[in-house]
């Protein structure tokens, strides 16, 4: 758009057929267009990171002012700084600190948002999906798939911390949200705990198991123990020098992202390793498992230590400097990007 | 979410709690979970209709006070009664009416954002994509492709006047924009007009024709032509109580939609018939063809004729009553919602 | 293999040896290694040509020798010399010319194989599929694809002589025939004639179309008249040095070929030109529908005119030079190799 | 086909007939079509055990016989007692038991036959697959995919033996065999052991794994260990009424078989369990890798125990009886058909 220079009797008039148009719900294209295709993405998010140690204690303090039975979900959303009152941390996603207290449940329902939890504290809770359980481990990456049932509890004698990350604000933005709440409070199990990694989980799935149209992976637990040993295997050779060593989880049934809008990823950073300058167009949450560093984002440098998390919005300049050997997990909505044709990404 | 009585001081207690996580960019999620999990969706986008005659005239008028050079696009963007100032027409569509004077041009760009056109308006138009320009004519719908450069003109004596439809909010809010300008203004045919008819439009491809990744159609320009001896030959069998006779058009080399983003319909619906109520989670934006009728959309009823343009939000009720033979075209964000599994619909 | 001196009593040793393990089903395999995984393919069917005329009064003494009651079908299959007894005209496809004389019917049947037909000679021949009627005309290229009902008949004055193409070979070796006869002998039509084209024939499909698995073109004929059109109309640019003006039909509900076992081609050669070198390793059945000129397939000529039928086995080297305006069709095993990773090319 | 009464001089003229179109390689189609088109399948081959106690001598003995450079390979190859002199176990597939005795190395090359090796004995051989060596461990299923460089020796003390498996007689139907020898007879390895089971083998891919095409399987070895533990986990449910306990090996960046040409599958039939009747169109080779039982195959019952070797052309009914807890690894040429529409099964 080049500017032209207008005659104050021109704009006057242009003001007075701008206002009469919009009665007819018309806005003049050549007013706005240059804010409305961008030659870059200028993501209204912003980078931030929060500090575990800081967000833990409001965490708990929630626990002693809110009962289960009233704020089923007792989670403290994070708000991207420059989006609050959207409850998202990216454009697209929502991510919120879930405490369950020793011998709470929470009762099963169903939504089309696609969820994932990341286990951070506490050793006892589990996620049931669909009638299996699974108890968490620390950095577990769990899912609870679009429209799968599901509910939780935690039978132990810690408090269970853990990391929801959702497509909320994509599945809003899209309409197309549905949810319920089943007649009963918890699902019987129909199959034994780890019945899904031992059908899904070694490289092989059930002769007929079938998968139709878009469907999220059917292994609802994806253990850090076994993350950590490929991370570990695969460092022997040469960390690429944009990501280190970094590992996509996928659906086992299609090689896909583990559910269709929601991208998830685990990356080791050698000690004293630092990566070069990235840019991708999916905005991105990172939790920091093992170790320490600096996360440079657009210029601005945030340290981070373990459970800490930080947020790289669309074709923000990323670069990171572990200090310590570091396992960093993340996810993000680059399936959504992908499926769509417009993820691109830039490697200087 | 069962609503809880709080004691004054409990709720004076929780105030404060919530004003001192605030610093931290937290939110207390039990405050807000209901609105953004709904049990079924719940659009801020509302209905609405423009009728031609009445949007012509303002378009006219921006003819006179925008010179072409100034006003590259000269567009009136038809904006959702409830969305002012995002330039949307649904949530992630955008809408608006292009008026391209005799002798006009625009220049070569291209952009990440998918758009379609449908001419109105002017029998001398044309478009150019990739080298290869089509002259369009009433009805024909018109592909420019997300980063395909294209161009436009008008060398005949009538203005012309056509509707571009794009997936600017989507884009928008995906954080995904990129644009660039082309050094030449006007691109250089390399194929003649009608090459990718001929060579996609028969069932029958190039036989070296390779698909990768997520791609738009290779054919630029669906004839409305065409299409209508399609709409009058399926027309001898029993219409589908909910669509009428219903076709949706494709990519001839993947059967999908003919880009990533928008889906686009052609509908035909006999004299006197009436749809029964039908609900679907994409948000469609139709224009009326031949004939007119009566759409009634979550129980308010708006009359269209030809040249009309409605628009029908994400699972808002909708029965069409055809008081003619009426043909509709309509595009929506449908394969986004298939291509993420979020897609549903209801028929009474 | 390297080839080692083996002495007398060593030689006499082994061939003991190699009868005592023939006993339990063994067989040694450095003996026949050279022979299974040899450096090309070494295809044991070899090129051919039938003259229409030659063989089109064989066909019709046929029609006097045999009642359509007792011979159904009347048919006479092109064997590959090479491959004799076998019904084979390539390793996995089968060809035959079929006579339907006025007045006769043939009962609905169906069966695993997958066919085709390309109409050479009448004009009121019918086939349908599905319940779908298809009125043949000269050129035309009729599905009849795995598993559907399909019955025929001539209700014309005048003789109707077709090639059938079949994958029987290919179906045979994969042990997977099915085939049943219908109670019916002829199918009531659901449809009327011309329907699928209507429906699928511009670039548009029924909006509930749905793709399941494996699945053959929703069209049953692909005319001649529209496929002439597309190869004139791209007639205009360069054609490609090795293939002149090539298409390929495809199914427009996923761009795939016609059936997954058969590929089908369309070719345009102009007055003089000369293909170059080469090679490929599906197998093909080349029918001149217009034109004339030479086939030279792996060093020796074949001249060809109009319904003159030659084939060119796999890897064998294909000039062909067009003494005039040629239109060829073709069909191929071509999509079993792309589906299986096997199919390679090679141009000089 | 009905039958018909022929007059001896109609015969006379027929066989008249015949021999003269012969001349011109035409075959009268009503002589052969109910060969070619069978109501269901008629496949020649036919079922058979090999004990491994029996074949294990004889190929011992072409240690003796043969040296390793006269015979690369070592393999007798288990011929179909109906396909003799055709190297095939099933219509599609060639077996072979390979010896490789203390210190022998075979020399790198690669071919387009796909092949998949099980080992039976030895605990120290490894297989080399594009630069990255797998020590084989028994029941350890190990593939060498279509074209990628692969080489093989044994560093122990003790002979090992293993089963190939591939395509040989598919690709040799379909005219599609390449192969080559490396210059250099050994690789050097370049990634470390282990590695592509680090990258691939946790339900995680590289974050920048591509698939392109038809493609197989990254994972070069699936360790029974690890299909062992699968195998005995999901035990504790029902088993299926047809199949017991019954995975099949995948590729974890597709979801589909490890190779396209050749499905595999482990399977787990507890003590005293009994298939009920099952059949199917791909041609099976099963190796018993615990456990012992009884298999009747189209009514013959032939007793398995460890190592034995046995097949189930298609479409014969099988039915299996384990006398103890029983594994078996099969494989077959399921994604063939499945590939080409053409696999079915069917259930009594």
């Amino acid at each position: 758009m080049q500017s032209h220079t207008v005659e104050p009797e021109q704009a006057q008039a242009r003001r007075e057929y701008y206002d009469r148009i919009s009665q007819q719900n018309l806005t003049p294209l050549w007013e706005v267009l240059g804010r409305l295709v961008t030659p870059t993405p200028a993501s209204p998010a912003v980078a931030a990171l929060w500090r575990y140690a800081e967000i833990r204690e409001p965490l708990m303090e929630a626990g002693r002012l809110i009962t289960a039975a009233e704020a089923e979900r007792r989670v403290l959303v994070l708000e991207n700084p420059a989006l609050r009152g959207r409850s998202a941390i990216t454009q697209t996603l929502y991510a919120g600190l879930q405490l369950v207290l020793p011998g709470e449940v929470a009762a099963a329902h169903r939504h089309t948002q696609s969820a994932l939890r990341l286990l951070l504290e506490g050793d006892a809770a589990y996620t049931a999906v669909d009638g299996e359980r699974t108890t968490m481990r620390r950095g577990d990456f769990i899912l609870t798939p679009s429209w799968t049932w599901h509910d939780h509890g935690n039978p132990g004698t810690q408090p269970a911390i853990w990391l929801d990350g959702l497509d909320v604000p994509l599945v809003q933005f899209l309409d197309a949200s549905f949810s319920e709440r089943s007649s009963v409070a918890t699902q019987l199990p129909v199959r034994p705990e780890g019945d899904s990694l031992k059908r899904y989980g070694a490289n092989m799935l059930p002769v007929d198991h079938k998968v139709t149209g878009v469907s999220p992976s059917p292994v609802f637990v994806y253990p850090y123990e076994r993350t950590r040993e490929s991370l570990l295997g695969i460092a022997q050779g040469e960390p690429d020098k944009h990501l280190g060593f970094k590992l996509r989880y996928v659906n086992p049934a299609t090689g896909g992202s583990p559910m269709p809008t929601i991208g998830a990823y685990a990356q080791r950073l050698p000690r004293g390793f630092e990566t070069r300058a990235y840019r991708c167009t999916d905005g991105a949450v990172y939790v920091c498992l093992e170790g320490s560093g600096h996360a440079e984002i657009n210029g601005t440098t945030h340290s981070f230590g373990p459970n800490d998390i930080f947020i790289v919005p669309s074709w923000n300049e990323l670069r990171i400097h572990a200090t310590t050997d570091t396992h960093l997990f993340s996810f993000s909505d680059r399936p959504v990007h992908q499926a769509l044709g417009l993820w691109r990404e830039s490697r200087e």
